[in-house]
Formats: C-alpha cells, structure tokens, sequence
C-alpha cells in the first residue's frame, strides 16, 4: 500500500493507527531460548535483542537476512552563518564518495553484507537560513518525509538511516532544544570538530532560531519543519515506515535522534521499534538517548555520522540472531541442565 | 622455533624478552589514516583499534584475515564444594556440542569467519581441591600452558580464547584475590546463576584458598598452579604466545581476565597487545579490567563464556579495521577537507 499525505497533520494522526509489538511472539521466543545450551539469561542484551526481533518480525526464531541502511543527504541554509568546520560542498562530494564506496559506511555495509542506498535530497536546494525563516515549507517537508518512507522495503529484517548535511548538527541542536527544552548551550556540540569561536556562533544561531520558531502551539512535526533539514525529514518518514512494516530500526548518532526525538515528542511509543546503535561523541547525545528513554548498544567515541554508528552496532544485531536462531538445545546436544 | 620451559620460573624470565609495539608504525598508521574522508577522529575507538593493530602488525594497513578462537576446557576439585548450579559432567558434554556446533561460540565463529579450535583438557582428571591441596603440579601447570602456547598460529592477525570448566569462576576469583587483595566477598560472583547458599559456600572455599595457598614470596605464577585450572594455565600461554608471534590478543570475561591478571602481576607490559572485549555480568570483572587497567570495547550483560564476549567484540574490530583499510582519500575521492 502506498502512503500519501497532503499535511503534516494527517501524518501526525496516520502514527496512531500503526501496528504494535507481538507479546505472543516473543513468549514463544522466550521458550525456545530457554532451551539453548547456555545458563538462563546468560546471553545478556543479544537475548533481549532476539526476543525483540522475534516480537516485531511475529516469529519465535526471527530472521536477520535483508538489512538496510539508506543515507540521506541535505543542504543547510543555515551553513551561511559559518557553523561548520567544512564547506558545504562536502555534502554532494560526500555523496560521491558513498556511491563510489569510498566512505566509511561503504566499507561497514559490505562487511555487514547490508544494502546501501543513497539519496541526495536536492542538494542544490539548500534549507532556508532559520534564523531568518522556516527552513521548509509544509510541502517541501512532506516530500522530504516520503523520500524516507519510500526508501524503506516491506520485506527488510532490519532498517538503519545514515545521514550527510553540512551544517546538520546545528538543526538538529536547535529541534533537541525545541522539543526538550534548554537553549543553544544545553544542546550544541562541536560536530565535525568546530573552534570554540564557532561554537558561540552555532550556539547563538539556534538561540535565534528557537526564539523565531518556537511558539505556542507549534508541533513536534511543525518545529521539524521550521528548524529541520530534507535528511532529518526523510529519517522521520523512514523510521515510521519502518514500523508500518514492522521492521526493527537501528538509530544512529545525533541527528537521527533528532528526527527520532519528533516522533517520540508527537506521540510516545511511536518508537517502540527502534533500538539505539550508538551513542556518540556528541555533546549532548546521551541527554538526547535519556529523552528518548533508549540505551545505546555501543559506546566508541563515534562522531562520523553517515549511519557509521549503527552500522558497528549491526555486528551485536547479528550476533544476537545467529546464538538464538543456531544454538542446540539441551536436549538435542545432551547437555545436563541445571539441576 | 618451539618454546620450551621446565620450570615456572624460567617461563616467568622468558617474559622479559618479548617483542614490543612498533611505534614507527603506528607513526605511518596516523599518516595514512589523516588523509581518510572523515573529520579527523571521527571513528573514535574504532580508529584507535587500527593504529594498536598497525603498531602490532608493524604495517600501515592491519591485516584481519586470519582470527583464531580457541576454546580450553578443565574440570575443577573444587566442584566437590558444591560451588556450581551445573554438574561437572557439562564440561564434556559441552565440549561435545563445541565439536558437533552447537553451542553460542560457534555461531559466533561463524558469523564472523573464525576459525574454532577445542582444548579438552585431562577432563577425567580435574585438579586438585584447593581448600586441601595445590590444584596443579608444576609439572601440570606448564604442561596446560604449553596446550595454550601452542594453540596459537604465528600467522594469526587475532586471537582470543574461550573457556569452558564447571567450577571455574571460583577459581578465578581466587586467583583474583590472592593477586590484588581482597578475600572471597570481594572478587566471588554467582558465575552461572548459583543460589544464595552456594554463594557463601563459594565464598567459604575462596576463604580457605587463600589461607592455605597465599604465602609470602609466592609468584603469581605459583598462585596460578595452586588456586587456577588448566583451561586458566592455557589461557596465560596463548597471551604469552601471542605477543611472542605480535599477534593481538581480545580478552573474554572474569576466566580470561584472571589468566591475564597472573601475566600482570608478573610483569607490567606484558598484556600491551591485549584488548578487552567487553565487561561481563560477572560480579567482579568490572573490578578486575581496572587492575588489568583494560577498557572493555562492549558492555552487554554477558556472562556466559566459551570466549562468546570477546567473540562478539570481533564485529567492533572488523569495523575498524575494514574502515582504514577500505575508505578513500580526500584526494582520491575529490572531496574538500576541514580549511
């Protein structure tokens, strides 16, 4: 079935109608691992991840077969303020570079064995300066949201999204700081590694976006709109198709908990699906995951964007589904239970 | 050339002589990683793994084609103490289902393409009793870590070592207290799950380790064949063998970490080629990565053994190894570096 909306509104109320965690699945999961050749619970955090594959996916021994990681890539308008340590065209060299497999996340994807798709999200139309005014419109916002959704394949086993955008650490402070509450101060960190000098300007350009854009009444979904970026939008649609489909997300770094955070401040338990890879080097990444009430599967001091995160993280996903779909029983390996 | 020891104490002097970091490598490493497209430290501790396997490998681009998991297995006097949930007849049977595939480690050998050895190790004969005798001659002793020694191939690019003994964490948190103080409440953990019950006992029996097997003068060698097992000694020789081929070694849990806690004591350095990879459920090993001064790569509540820990770590070193070896330079890619 394909999803249209025409507003931000009727996607806001498409998120209560979507489908919900299979309680039955994962009792049955829960009995088959109890019979595996290990000390009850002893497999830790990979139990729990099988038995949420199994909850999602509806079946007791779920499968890892197809994953998926898509990057998005966005422009900044707000790049013209000087918030970044790189030009903005590193963005579309960037693109370049993930489809001639020269990136980080090229190299992770194919050890992984994942499939990785690229979009450039009109990198030739910047988001508008949000100090100044809305970075997109409604439609513009939409369109973006449905890149994402689309991108997303009804039969994937799992889903992670990457993201590429000069300038899009200092949107997604600015929705942290919308959405959460706090300042520039609570929620600016140094990205892809920003002088102290452009650490004030980052931090005074979302303090003006935030006194421009927040007003009284405004939706998570509006407050994307107003201070978001076309790769934060389409992580937004992805997140939720993939729910739609019943598929695990994998969240990366600090603007996917940005995109993350509107869904979660729309309406919570709208990401019931979604695990958190990493956390990151970010400043405040690990005040967003607190909000976002998810604990991180790693902690490497990753700061690189691109999905880098989540995409370790997917070696913990696979490890997980090979103990509890290949483990011998008890029983068929002979093995003396605890008494 | 093969390695001969008739005494513990000439194994302890060989330790003098072993091969160090190459810091020049590492050197050329740091260039060649600078020029990779992403902001300079962005992959955090993946890059770190890579300059440390650079440093071993004495080559810019670390190789990790060949990972070696072997897994050695020991019976244990102490059981007679009633200190575990499980029978001492599991570690043969479990030693089976190693052979026949089917317990967690070899789905993780697997999954990320590592070649798996078993050791089972004189099962019929398990060692002495502590709390009445040595549990090891030293005789013995050196016979279980030349099986370790020997198990290592010097064309390995990583090894790490797995373990399987009912009853071995008692031992290991013998081994643990006799070397960095402390008694049996402070290093005794419920290892597979024991009751409240068997965990005074086991901490009685720590107690009485101790008392008997702690004199002045001892080595942590001869600490080793009092209170420690063959899958222990064997533990201790593969680190020894490894740094003796410059082949990097990933740490498992509590078991694992008392082998390289007698190779410590005896001589600071002599774990520099050792990762840790991950911090287990296990009461005390959180304790026991601070004396080693080791961080562990992943924290996932594991406490099960059989090297499952280290072995789910892999992903994190294949990550980071993939990532300097395969990405593209600025220059190459044409993509625009920090001004």
């Amino acid at each position: 079935m394909k999803q249209e909306f025409s507003t931000l509104s009727e996607y806001k109320n498409f998120l209560n109608n979507l489908p919900s965690f299979n309680k039955e699945a994962k009792k049955r999961a829960i009995d088959y691992n109890s019979k595996l050749t290990k000390p009850q619970g002893s497999l830790g955090i990979l139990e729990d991840l099988a038995l949420f594959f199994a909850g999602w996916q509806g079946i007791e021994i779920p499968k890892l077969e197809k994953i998926q990681i898509a990057i998005f890539a966005g422009n900044h308008g707000i790049i013209e303020q000087d918030v970044s340590a790189f030009p903005s065209e590193v963005t579309s060299q960037m693109v370049t570079n993930f489809k001639n497999g020269g990136a980080a996340i090229n190299q992770l994807s194919l050890l992984f064995g994942a499939e990785l798709n690229v979009y450039a999200m009109d990198l030739d139309r910047p988001t508008k300066n949000f100090t100044v005014e809305p970075a997109l419109t409604e439609e513009e916002c939409l369109k973006a949201i449905m890149t994402g959704w689309n991108s997303v394949d009804s039969d994937s086993h799992l889903f992670l999204a990457g993201e590429m955008g000069i300038g899009n650490t200092t949107s997604a402070a600015a929705i942290a700081a919308a959405l959460c509450g706090g300042d520039g101060i609570s929620w600016v960190g140094r990205g892809t590694g920003i002088s102290n000098e452009a650490l004030d300007r980052k931090i005074d350009v979302v303090n003006k976006g935030l006194k421009r854009h927040v007003t009284l009444g405004a939706s998570p979904l509006q407050i994307l709109q107003r201070l978001g970026g076309r790769e934060i939008a389409a992580i937004v649609g992805a997140i939720t198709a993939a729910r739609y489909h019943r598929i695990p997300f994998l969240l990366d770094g600090f603007i996917c908990g940005a995109a993350a955070l509107v869904l979660e401040k729309t309406l919570s338990g709208s990401l019931d699906h979604v695990i958190s890879g990493h956390v990151s080097a970010e400043y405040a990444h690990k005040k967003m995951l607190d909000e976002l009430r998810k604990k991180p599967l790693i902690s490497l001091n990753l700061r690189l964007g691109e999905g880098s995160g989540a995409a370790v993280a997917i070696g913990i996903i696979k490890s997980a589904i090979a103990c509890h779909s290949g483990m011998a029983s008890f029983n068929s390996a002979g093995v003396s239970n605890k008494d």
